[in-house]
Parts: C-alpha cells; sequence; structure tokens
C-alpha cells in the first residue's frame, strides 16, 4: 500500500481553506497533516467549525516554515492576498510543493501585480516557476508543476467560457465585455459591513468598476494561452447568495457561426474533461445546478440582430473557483485521474 | 373642499396591485373607491392580504365594466399580460381615464405586440390614444393623456439610464448592450416552480435570453424619444431577492467625455425631477438604496482603456417599476406636483 | 404656525438610527436638528447612507452636550448598550427630554442591569425618573414622562402579547415559556463573523440560551404592570433576514377559555390603540405582515388536549421594536395624535 | 464480485427523490435502475434537473408495477402523502421490499391516519409489516424489516433529542413543548402561493398549529420506544432558507442534572452511531453546521430558575430528514456500514 501525500493547509479558517478540508478530508491519497492558522493557534479546529466535528480532529498549527516543511510533502495557501507571496518562496527552498489560491503568483510581471495588488510582489524567480493553474487549460505545464497559482475565481468562469471561441477566432477580441456576479463567501470570512447580513440580503450591488483585480489576470491568460490580447471591460456584482459566481459574457462575432457550432465546437474542446457541460441550445446554466460541485456549466446565445454573442458561465466560486480547482490541479501534478476526489454532486436545492 | 378622485384597481390582488393599495392608501387626492378581481371576488380585501388590515377596508368586486365606469373617475390595471387589452377600450367609451401597468398599449404596431406577446394587438384607435408614461421624459403628452401605457420595469431602468447619453450623441447606440437583474416579485404571484423559494433562493439564473418582450419596448423608445434607432442586446438575471431592478448598461463612447460630464449633464437633464438621483464620480448605486421608493439612482464609470461607458441604474421594479410610476402619471395627468403621495423613503436596510 | 420641536438623534448611524430618520423625516410635527456620531463627525449623511440622498440633508455633528442641549428640545439616543447610561443624565440636568432606544433605563434595580449588562449601572435618580415606553400600556406615565426607556425589541413583542391574558388571570405566570426569533438587524451594523451574510443566509441559530437581558426586563415589566412576578424560559433565534421579530409564546391555561375570549378581550384590552391587531380564529400573523410598519399582529391557538395557550405575537423590531414605537412615545408625551408620522403602511411582498 | 442492489426511486422527481439520486448515485452497493415519474414519464432526468447532468444517465419511466417489481430488489417512495399507501400493497406482494419516506406507512392505527391525513390509511396487513425507521434507535427492527416507514423531518429531528431524556425519566413527560422550525425545501416542489420566493424571503410564519400530522407520530414514537404517552404541544414555523430543520424542546425536569448529565448520558447512548454529535456545554448547533449531511446536531440548556430543560436538535430536513436516512435504513436492511455511501461533509458556507 502507497502513503498519502502528506499536505498543509495555511489559512485553513478561512472560506477556502474550510472548503479545502471538505474535500480533502475524503481524498484518497492525500492525509491532511496539518492545518495552520496564525489568528486561532492552538485551537481544536471543530471548536471554531462546528460542522467538521467527527470529520477533522486537528488542532491549528502556528506558522513555522521549517517544522512544517519536514513534515508535509505540499503546502495549499487558502491566504487572503499579499500572505504567500512571502511565504511559498520559503517553502520552496525546502523543496516543499505549493498551491497557492491566493493571486500572488499569478501574474508573470511584478509591475503588474504592484499596481493591481497595491503591494510588491514576489521574487521573480519564484514568479517564473508558478504555473497557472487553470487545468483544462494548461494541463501539460501543471503535470510538472511544483508551484501552482491557482485561478482567480472570476478568471476560471470566464476563460472556460471564452477561450475556445477565441482560438477559433470566432469573436473579436476587442470587444469583449464581462459582466460577473458572484455570491458573498468570496469576500471571505473576515467581517466587515460590506458583507454584513443586513447590507447585502435584498440588495444588489455593483462594485470595484475598473479596478477588480481579476481583470488584468484575465487578459494576461487570454493573451497566454490564445496569443491574442483582449480588451475587456469588466463589471462585478455582489448577488445575495453565499456560493455562486455567473459569468454573463458578450463579444461580436466575426465568424458565421451558430449556437449549434459553438456547442459542437466546445464539446469537443473539452472532450473528457469531467467538469465541464456544456448546455443544450435555448438553455443556459444557473448557479444552483453546480453548487458545492467542482463543474462549469456553460450556455450561449447569437444574436442574428447584433451579430452579438452571449455566453453564460457558471461556478461554484469555492470549489471550482477556489479550493476544487486547487484539488484538480494536485491530481494532474501528482499525475491522478483529474476527479479524484471531486466527485461531489451539486446540492440542489 | 375638492372631492377627491375614485380609482378602481383591476387586478388588485397582484403585486403591482397591492403596491397601488399601497400607495393610494395614502395619497391626499384620490379615494381606493373599487379593488377588483375576477379570482377572488367577493372576498373581504384583508383576508387575501392581512398586512393590509386597518388600512384599506375593501371587498373585492366583480369586473362589470359598466357598473365601474358609473363609480370611478380612472382604472388603474394591474393586470397580467393580455388582459387589459380587451378592457381598456371599454372603459374608454365609457368616458374612464386608464392607466395600464402592464405591456398591452406600449407598443404603437400591432404587428411588434402580436410577435412579442404571442396576441393579437389592442384595436389601433387605442393604441393611438395611449401615451407611454416614462413620467421624466415624456411629460408634456402625460399631462393631457387620458390612456397611459405605463413603462415596463426593466426599460424604465434603461431608459432613464440611457437616454441623456443618447441624446448628447455621446454613445454608439448600436453598441449597447444592457445586462440587466431583477428580483423575484417582478414574476408576479401565479404559482410556478421557477419562482418558488427552494428554487430561487441561493441561485441566479440568466433566462429569456434574446426573447424578452422588453427589448423591443427599449428599442422602440430611445427611437421615439432619441430619433435614432438603437440595436441592443438585452440579457435579463433572476436575483434571489424580493424588490429591485439593477440594469447595467455598456456602450461604446463616441465623444471625449469623462464622468463629471456625464454627472453634470445628468443633473441638468434630470433638473427638478424629484425621483432620479445621481451618484458621485466612484460610486454606484445598489438596489437597497431605492428599496420601496420611487427613486431611480444612477451612476457611471468611464473605462478609458476600452473607450466604453458603463451605466449603472437601479429601481424597486414594483414601485418606479410599476405602481409608483403608475401613480407618478396619474400626478402629471391632474396637474399636481409629480410628488404627491410618493414621499415613500428607501426602507434600509 | 407653531414651529417644530428639534430633535438630535445620537447614533444616527446605527440602524436604529437610520429608522428614526426614516421616519421623523416625514413627521409633522419634527424637525431633525442634529445628527450626531462619534465615529464619523463632521461626514455628509447621504455618504454614509446613499438611500437618504435628497431626504436629510445634514453633516454628521459631533457629541458637545451643551452645545446640543442649546439647539434642541429632545434627544432620541440610539446608541449600543452601556452609552446613555452616562449620557442622559447631563442632558437632563440641562433640561433636555430624553428618549433612550437602548437598554440603559429600563431596569429600576442597578443590580440587575449590572448583572444582565455587565457595567455600572446610570445613577438612580436617573432611573427612577425613566418611565418604560411600552406605549399601549403605559401612556398615562409616558404622557408626563421627560425620559424614556424604550421597550427592547423581544419584549415589545412579548409583552403585547402576554399581558392581557395574565391580567385576566387566564394563564399560570410561572409556565410561561418564550421562543423568541428575530432578523439580523437587532444585531447592529458592527461587523462581527456572526453578522456575516455568509454565516447567517441558509443557516438557523438558536443563542444567548438563559443569558439574554431581555429575559429580565420581561419578567420585571410583567410584575410591574400586573402585579404578578412571572418565570419565564425566553430563547432567541437568529432568522436569515433582515427584520422582524416573531415570539412564539406557550403558556398553561388555568381558566376555561377559548380563542373567540382572547379575540374579543384582546380587542377591547387595545381597543382604540392604532398598532395593535388581532388576528381571526385559526389564522397567525406572519412577520412580513409588519414589514416596515408600526404594528404588531397577534394571534392564538388553544390546545384543548394540553390546556396549553400559544401566542403568536409579530413586530417589525426595527418601528415598533425601536424607532418607531420611540415616535409613538413622542407622539404620546407631547399630546399628538400616537400614530402621528407613523402611518408606514407594511411593504409586501 | 458480489452484483449491486437495484433499486427504484418512485416520485424521483421531488425534492425528496433528487436527494436520494444525490446519495445513491454514489453508494457503492446500490444501483439506480429505474426513476419513475408520473408526470414526467419519457423525459431524460437530466432535463428535468440539469444539475444532475454526468452524473445520472436515466430516462423517466412510468410507473408499471410489475415490471418494475420484475427488473428491482428494493422501491424508495418519494412520493407526496396518500399515494405509497395504494402502491407498496403490489410491490410488497411481488416480494420486492420497500421504503417510504412518506407518511403512509408510519401509524400502526388506521383510524389515526385517516384523522390526520385526511383518507383511508393502508390495508393493516401492511401497516403491521412496517417498521417505523429511526434508524438510531429502532436498528433491531430494521435489520429485519422488508418494509420501512421512514420518519418524517420533525419527528426526526424532535424524537432523537428527547427520547433520551425520556428514558432516563428525566422530564415529564406531560409537559413537552416542541418549537419547531423548518426552511422550505420540506413543502415540496409543488407550485403553491405560499412556498413562492417573494412570499418567504424576508419573512416568517407559523403554520398548521394544532394541527400538523408529525404530532401523533411523535406521540407514538414516544409511547412506543419509551413506554410513556406524553402530551407534546407542537408548532411548526417556516423559515426562509432552502434546507435545516431546527426543534427548540422545553420540557420540566423531574430529577436533579445539569448539563454535563445530559451529554455524557447522550454520548453513551449514542455511543458508535456515527450520526449524532452532541455539543459541548454553553454551545448549540445551528442548522448550516449539518447542511447537505446526515448528521444530527443536539445541545442542551438547563434553567436552574425555572427547572426547565431545552434541548436544541437540528437536522437537514431532505438528508437525516428524508433521503439519508432513508439510505441509512436501507445499509442496516442489507447489513452494511450504517454509513455507507453517507460520508456527506456539510457544506460550509
Amino acid at each position: 500500500m502507497v502513503s498519502k501525500l502528506r499536505a498543509a493547509i495555511i489559512g485553513a479558517t478561512g472560506y477556502s481553506g474550510v472548503e479545502l478540508i471538505r474535500i480533502l478530508s475524503q481524498h484518497p491519497h492525500v492525509e491532511i497533516a496539518m492545518v495552520i492558522s496564525t489568528s486561532q493557534e492552538g485551537q481544536d479546529f471543530s471548536k471554531v467549525y462546528p460542522h467538521l466535528k467527527g470529520i477533522i480532529k486537528a488542532r491549528l498549527s502556528a506558522l513555522e516554515i521549517d517544522s512544517i516543511s519536514q513534515q508535509v510533502d505540499l503546502v495549499f495557501f487558502a491566504t487572503p492576498a499579499r500572505v504567500a507571496k512571502d511565504l511559498v518562496p520559503r517553502f520552496r527552498d525546502n523543496g516543499v510543493k505549493c498551491i497557492d489560491i491566493s493571486g500572488d503568483f499569478r501574474f508573470k510581471s511584478p509591475e503588474i501585480y504592484q499596481k493591481w495588488y497595491q503591494a510588491e510582489a514576489a521574487n521573480e524567480k519564484y514568479l517564473k516557476q508558478a504555473v497557472y493553474g487553470l487545468s483544462e487549460i494548461n494541463s501539460e505545464l501543471i503535470k510538472n508543476a511544483e508551484l501552482i497559482a491557482n485561478p482567480g475565481c472570476y478568471p476560471t468562469a470566464t476563460l472556460l467560457g471564452l477561450i475556445p471561441a477565441i482560438q477559433k477566432n470566432w469573436i473579436n477580441p476587442y470587444s469583449i465585455i464581462v459582466d460577473a456576479k458572484s455570491g458573498v463567501s468570496g469576500a471571505g470570512r473576515t467581517p466587515a459591513v460590506g458583507s454584513l447580513f443586513a447590507e447585502v440580503n435584498e440588495n444588489l450591488k455593483a462594485y470595484k468598476l475598473g479596478t477588480h483585480q481579476h481583470l488584468p489576470e484575465i487578459e494576461q491568460a487570454i493573451s497566454d494561452f490564445c496569443g491574442t490580447q483582449p480588451l475587456i471591460s469588466f463589471t462585478t456584482h455582489l448577488i445575495p447568495m453565499n456560493r455562486g459566481i455567473m459569468c454573463t459574457i458578450y463579444a461580436n462575432l466575426i465568424a458565421d457561426i451558430q449556437v449549434d457550432d459553438l456547442i459542437e465546437h466546445y464539446q469537443n474542446f473539452y472532450y473528457d474533461r469531467p467538469f465541464i457541460r456544456i448546455r443544450p441550445s435555448g438553455t443556459w446554466p444557473s448557479t444552483k445546478e453546480v453548487y458545492g460541485s467542482n463543474y462549469c456549466d456553460i450556455g450561449f446565445f447569437v444574436d442574428q440582430r447584433t451579430r452579438r454573442l452571449t455566453i453564460v458561465s457558471v461556478i461554484d466560486n469555492l470549489v471550482k473557483g477556489a479550493a476544487g480547482q486547487a484539488v484538480q490541479n494536485l491530481n494532474i501534478m501528482y499525475g491522478w485521474n483529474e476527479a479524484t476526489g471531486l466527485y461531489l454532486n451539486p446540492l440542489y436545492p
């Protein structure tokens, strides 16, 4: 019997961290060896999150890099922005593989990171090492990666919806508009007035117009994967729900195609990839249909009047948009079936 | 002392009807003389809607057109589509003024109505009589109208946000994309699987892509008011909340303007109109900020990179998007201050 | 023309404060002369709460007691617990009337306050001055009060539902169980993990069993108003909604009465009081039926098998449970109709 | 390799049916051989429920009893009340085992069924065969059962919380009050005004006071399992959430015990049962902590002043309250580990 991979989770008490634990606790090849929280060190984990009682028996550990490095094979960073950039290099120098769910290693250019994250970027040596973990698009590089920059939630939904059409040269890359909508768990567990129930419930808010850090991430990824530099309008909205992202994507068609062409192409493009589901013509996905799962569901509308294509792409922001895709990347890195531990049926209703 | 205007409400037990009653019950110049429901005739209204106990004492009456015509000066139609088109003419022939909240009299062209509503249109004589009741834009005609076609909820938010920019020739009318989001009360009180709590809650749904009947309404109104025929992409989404509409509107700029220019122009355009509030630069409205009120709040973003304008326009779909604007039109018709009876402060939180 | 009463609101940026402003801004006899916030002094109020733009034009003032005292006739305290107890005496010494929405002046006994609020009580001289502002029960004393201790939200719903039955000696006061449920706005606007949308939504929580400070308030009020010392079990629950309180109250019957007897007695007891509505037999109120209004709706069930009475009492926690009842008390103090400024129709749906 | 158990689901398109599919699709010993729906026969199941695309490939079959009987070993009834009572006997006569999630076989007395379900009961021969499937309490009989009457959602939460205390003779069985709260999925997928989003959201409703059919079920089960006939007050409330039941249970203590005694006793009572979790002193479970899982979490409060015990018991109504417990019973019937296929981690947040 082969021994399990030993993993640590840093930032285990945030929502992405706790979602990693939900998933990894049932992964056949992984042992959650350590859960680390600088803020609640020493506490029994099931005191912080009673829903995990009986599922994980662990005490929150302090962040001692060398000690952790000796005990685990791989570290997940489920930390807020600007934390992993200084920690990852030290784990890498200790030979530990890293999967960073935050945005700290997603940009190749330190300047772009600095501009959008208002902080100095990680050392370029490590930025170069990092592989952008968009599982369905970048598997070849992920296979050999030792440091994964896990994609952001909005970029995941947007890119999976857009890339096949751009690669076919079916849409004008300067005409793309992404109207993005997210549940509130994306804002994390840090208390803030804007995340209070009484502020968000019965409310719909547009936020960060033109300044969301996921915009340059999307543009960089399209440029990298499609070899064309797009110019995208990107608006984010806060929806009164816990989980779920929908990106409604608009672009001008530059080819004479129909919905059926799109469906056929996307099905081929994602052939054999277990987590992409293409909707039949005339129907579009809703976020509840992927709730709690690693699926990305995609539907299309072609408007003959305006010659514009609309793509509707949905994911669960905490699963395919964070912890689930991180585990999918782990599976790819280790040569396991990419769906291992990710047979998470959507919860409906 | 002047006697009050006597009004009837047909379709009083739907959500728009009950919202009319909330508003009219405190209107200083109006008496709710009759509330009519074909489905629940004879019932005490506060049995159907206990929240109105002590506020309105009325029994639901049958739909007897001549009898109603003798008792009231004006009829509000808060009926589903395809009902008012046959009833309004008979009231008009009896000399009764009508305000129709449904879509039956919004199109001048019977063909367009037939195409989008899958039913024969009203007699053209009455279609011609009907004045499109977008209060802030069409007051002059509303003043002398005897039949008002009250605008749809999505068109109200969209048009109030778009028209000033189009009239200035600041945006390309062929580039307009309206990403529209609505609370569930817009679907009415008729039981349907798609409106069930367990289906809508924790969910976000795109629906009716390319087929929503509010699209031709928006295009016709822009053509009528701005003299330019636009070509619009229009997508509607169902948000897990009771009330509120947000239209996020995208268009290509064809003039060298900034957010401050937009703010100044819109403030001038809507000068002295009590229900339009323009947001300061760098902020955008959320639907809760107009909850329960007749306001339409509008904010802007100009993206220098893409030369695209984003307009965020919000209303309460049951108030400014239905019953509130109907009362505003009533006020204009009768020469009263247009805010009479509409001092409804938003409920927050 | 009589000049208006000049009022200040301290703690204007909390949810009770902002609800006071919603109500008072349309009160015919009151002018909101000052809005005070220690945390956001100097800010334009509509920057903090954009929904109030155009409704109130005010800058948040600092808490300068003597200056405020010279400018206003009366001060509302919409402050967290433990703030008013030190401030009210200084305003009272300046001759200013006070209505305290917090719990600081509700107990006659300093020891009980100290035990349940973990802080030293206000000076007893002022505790004695304070009149418990349960409007329907205590109007006679409220008329001449200069310092009102506005009741808590749970006590308001509970006491209005219980007192008439206790006074008739119909129920055993040692058998009372109050199962109380509240929306989240009751927790205020201070950021806390437990009030985050993602924690509260799709969740139902029981909290503070046996330790909620509203329990002794309820028992004291029953003792004061009914002359009998009850012994109550009191459990509070957090409901995923913004507004609304429901108290489901259980007690053993000690008289041979039926629902109709209860309805008749309660209707007589609250005769001519505009805000109490008694539900017909076999129906019970829901919180949405009083949403945004000052109503308290009450329904009954008599279980012949167990000889137990169930009372269902609902209010909007921010209106009848806070700001609305405060204004009702103001009206009573000044001899105005108690409903003045409180014709707030429930918002439905 | 042993062949799998072949199961059919009747009523597969209801919420309990679809939850059964979520669970059984990953059960190692079960094959979903047929999914039956009289209303949508012939349809591809993933058209009705797109979230199941790629998870279950099945067409909805007609209800042909003999044909089904030949193809499967066991039938789950996820049907509305009053359906299984006539169908189960025919399957039983064909030698097919049955698990009925509806209430049709829970009462031994046909009269009680008739009184509370307003319909004639099933033939007594089959009522006698039926074993009440409260897994943790009744395992011995379940092991040999061929017809399971799966408990109701409210009874499950109530009985698991109450029975250990009653068996110890710690509480007065005539003093029990159950204040029960449920999410909306319990009302099923049939369209009804009372289940519409706009009616339930931002609302809290008490319903069916004294007439809920789960009351006699609870009393019968206590009588059967504890040998004492209780007299219970039972009130149900509708909470604006999809999933989750909380029963707040009150009873007079007749023994001198503390919370620690309760915790110890309950832990012993449920020793080795994987789905019962007892909360530490001073904490109580919330429904989100069992969301999507088969857990029942229980917490206690002992009020020294009133000598009353409060028990807080939570479940997910669709899992432990329906489909999950049905699968747990299946496991017990077939001698498998009772948690097989039920390692469903709660989804949080």
